[in-house]
């Protein structure tokens, strides 16, 4: 199976996930002031979150597609499996746009990043598996992978925390947005660092 | 005509399809609570088998595009054909999700299914024709198409008992799409079979 | 500038455009029976109108791009410019399938026709002038263009008599389109008898 | 990191923003005639300067990225960057053309214009910057970007002059719609001019 269909496919995905999330931004017709404006302001601060979070998942999704050399069904269906979870984030950042000092819309935000990061965690240890175990280059370049681990543990503290203070919880998701936004050089300076060993 | 431009313009139109069914699931602006969630439960629900359903003609077309050397304007309205029922799926997935224990939507649903899949097999025809009838590898492959032949007798068989129990016809329906995830490597170990039978 | 990048944002576009067109079709939700349907039966059968025409749209712009050989800015606008008109499809549509027996709406659907073709029209001429005028292939090719000539002559009576029969002007779209599902093999033979003619 | 997936993403997220703009264009349900269709010109108006606004972004967005040589991780963000701003147009686009004749909409479109052009201009900066600083090709060619120069100036008047007068910030802003669709043919030329020199 060709990886670059696969690349298209999910790139295709993703866009329309990153765009239609602003079809939730939905300025009253009523309103022409800046209070309509005002009204929105918390679904378009969770918009913009959400678009940082699938930007996010785009690039990484980038990177790791990059190492990886070959397509299989498994690959395939647990790509599927993580466009799933990504395509619910238009969904609950609607919700918790609309709903943003509720407990449920928060926590259940917080789930679907959570199942997210499962997913994308799957699909590597899939892209790992079909090529060679940890031993490959891709196992060696996410050893040390710090963030990846940090941020199933702030989603969940943001899933419980969320029933006390929803503030704490959208506080902590952000703060993995941030983590994240740093870009993910290690595949990159590994594969240049191979690239360099071998004088290629 | 280059097969190129027909795959990237299907991997678009599926993405959208695969993506915009999200659109339905609209949790109640006025509910806050689990109970809103619980309202829209049927519909994630109904999005969920959906998913698996477009996920699975993604894939399935992938492979038999793959086997395709050329493409005919034959081909090409036959593959638009599919994708128009397929750009249903999303109406009559919005449909049940509203209506998990009416006759109809459920009904429809099957309608829509069973209208794919004979638009796939037209497709699949259509390019087993223009590759040299039988005798082509595809339809050697295709040989013992127990699933292409099991899926229409159960949709059709969903369809019918929906005006007694929708239950059942929607538990057939899943059944169909748990039948499709055992990833089809018919067309995959035939290619990979005539490659190790002329050594390359 | 690239050809393969204007063909793949044109697809992009025309493949939204085409499923977007489905989100029109929303079978109410307060209806759970055979006439909850009847009731978007019209919208349905619009729909599937307009599928054909943007499908017929990708298939010639698919020809026409393949024809040409240099993008040059002119030829960018050239395309944007019938890129928008398809786009207003999708809102004539909604509204005709809404009132398939107002006057107004029927005559709109022909005004976005007309235009989209004569958009087409200019797009062509502009790669035909790209090209060194009528001596390319593409103007041969083209030559007797009867289906590009007769279109724009039903589109203008159709706009005309939705003000006295709108059943008829609806008519005269849908032969309209049934003449172009004859697949177009006029560049095809061409492109094949040049070929054949030099013994490529 | 390839520069094909970043255009093709970038593509699909500029060619859904251009397309779902549409979807704000609703003829009334309950209107049949042509005052339905007079209460939406408005709306209709302002998705045609968004139109080309965006068709803008694309073109110069291709003329840069073909620019380019190498893709950063800056350079992706800054994209993603632009590509945010860029999805808001259709947010603002749908609240002027409800309210023509207020204040705030208007003024409300210019700041994302405003920001669009800004991203621009890091995007652009960062990858004069990867390219070695203002002596590369296209640092070169813009040398005399009094286009990009005079649209924020442009952006900004019509921000302000919006609470007094909207017409005028609508006319200022079809004037820079106006100044770019001259197509920007510096790089072209630059890109052209340099082939020339060195016999190529």
């Amino acid at each position: 199976m060709g990886k670059g269909r696969l690349e298209a496919f999910s790139d295709g995905v993703i866009a329309i996930i990153i765009t239609i999330m602003v079809l939730e931004i939905r300025i009253p017709e009523d309103g022409a002031g800046i209070d309509a404006l005002g009204r929105v302001w918390p679904i378009i601060a969770s918009y913009l979150v959400s678009f940082v979070f699938v930007g996010i998942y785009w690039n990484n999704h980038h990177h790791l597609l990059h190492a990886a050399q070959k397509v299989s069904a498994g690959i395939m269906w647990a790509n599927l499996h993580l466009l799933f979870w990504l395509s619910l984030i238009p969904v609950v950042t609607g919700w918790v746009g609309h709903h943003p000092e509720a407990a449920w819309p928060t926590s259940l935000y917080g789930v679907v990043l959570l199942c997210s990061a499962i997913a994308y965690v799957i699909l590597q240890g899939r892209i790992i598996a079909s090529h060679g175990g940890d031993r490959s280059l891709l196992a060696h370049a996410l050893g040390a992978d710090w963030k990846g681990k940090l941020s199933p543990l702030l989603y969940a503290a943001g899933i419980g925390i969320a029933f006390v203070q929803p503030q704490v919880s959208q506080l902590l998701y952000v703060t993995v947005a941030a983590i994240w936004l740093i870009p993910d050089r290690r595949i990159e300076r590994e594969l240049v660092g191979e690239g360099e060993a071998t004088g290629s």
